[in-house]
């Protein structure tokens, strides 16, 4: 033992970018496999493995998708599509098959459980992905027109795409950096929440934010005005107003 | 660039187990505030960076968190215990400052996206931790009594316990191995959804399943079971049928 606080890991998780741009180069079966099994050794809540994942490789399916969440190049061109499943469908035929009813599954317990399970699986998949030199980003839009990636994916009840996420072999013409964070000191926090904890590295923030847009060629941005565009107004949501009602319509009554 | 399937990052990941016994070590600052920096380079929805992490060491705090949610030894006897927060308040005060107001955090897209984030950054955050030669488990228990959870870190509006997470050096007597997963054609689907994928292996699982639970000194277990106890009846959830209420007395409405 000793505290040290580098490590490989660490090195690849601090050195995270979002890529959209990939070359014309294929996601092979055998990464994919590794890849999924990486996530699938993650934590999951009580064992349930409440998830599933759907590659797509298919290119009209990757058109018809991007077309319904609002055209992402990088849905419709990605080498391989993952669209990350909150999927509770297995755990109720398993306690069905008892000769059970799977009586809970209508809670909004369950969707956050299913949501924060997601997101553990896709985010040890994405590491892992770019640990082999591969590269992507996580497709929040797929919630923009849940209704309709369900139906291109067929899911069945209790099946509902919580995530999606672009895979491929960087294009090393997409100059994106790392986009800045908010200082350490705003996010972690010591014995209590600390409400003042975020004000004093704002202003710092926001110049960072803005040096590193400008970086990119894009001026003048601020994260509060993108903040405020995003959560200010329904607009900003893309969609995403009507979340309660696709999520009742796969089963996730969330009561 | 290759079709390689190995990398530091997926040996680690591949080897994650739970840890639920410490040595009477305690966990660096520096090493604390690494293993937070990872996780805020992971990606966040729309760079919202809607999550917060409380990192508790005082002893009597953790024996009242552990005595709310059901007495749990790994919590109480933690060197740190981390509590991950879905956070709009920061987000919320940001848009107030530019006299407009939240509108949308009452949606339950929100609680969604907040709760995919915090699995994400936890995520890296435990992955990191691992890779340092501590280990840890996620606490979904934290959900079990939100309301004395958020009294107790004082949590305010918009700010909501999402998921504990126990952190130390492994006490190496503890003899938990890499609990079975599903066979990965369970989990990954091609295309769309095949509801018959997961049929085929669950035999061969509750075999694996059941001879894990062995080795542990532990007999019959049965996965099967182990789910319906958890999802078949209310009494599985330890009180997170109340979800819903303790999500709106922190303003997750979940509209």
């Amino acid at each position: 033992m000793s505290d040290r606080i580098d490590s490989p890991v660490i090195e690849q998780q601090l050195a995270h970018r979002s890529v959209r741009r990939f070359l014309d180069v294929p996601v092979t079966d055998a990464q994919l496999g590794r890849i999924v099994s990486a996530a699938q050794r993650a934590s999951t809540s009580s064992n349930l493995q409440a998830w599933t994942v759907v590659a797509i490789h298919d290119a009209d399916r990757k058109r018809r998708i991007s077309q319904a969440i609002g055209d992402h190049h990088y849905v419709e061109h990605a080498p391989v599509l993952l669209v990350w499943l909150a999927d509770f469908a297995r755990n109720a035929e398993l306690i069905r098959s008892r000769g059970a009813e799977p009586a809970t599954l209508g809670l909004i317990e369950n969707t956050v459980l299913g949501s924060v399970d997601v997101g553990i699986a896709a985010q040890n998949a994405l590491l892992a992905a770019e640990s082999l030199g591969l590269g992507g980003l996580f497709i929040g839009g797929i919630r923009n027109d849940p209704a309709a990636v369900s139906a291109e994916l067929e899911l069945p009840q209790n099946v509902f795409p919580v995530v999606g996420m672009a895979l491929g072999v960087p294009d090393p013409a997409e100059g994106t950096g790392l986009k800045p964070r908010l200082p350490l000191s705003a996010v972690l926090h010591r014995e209590a929440y600390d409400p003042e904890a975020w004000r004093d590295g704002t202003e710092q923030y926001e110049e960072n934010y803005r040096e590193y847009f400008a970086g990119q060629g894009v001026e003048s941005r601020s994260w509060a005005r993108a903040v405020s565009g995003r959560l200010g107004t329904v607009e900003g949501m893309h969609g995403r107003h009507t979340m309660r009602e696709s999520l009742r319509a796969q089963g996730f009554h969330s009561e």
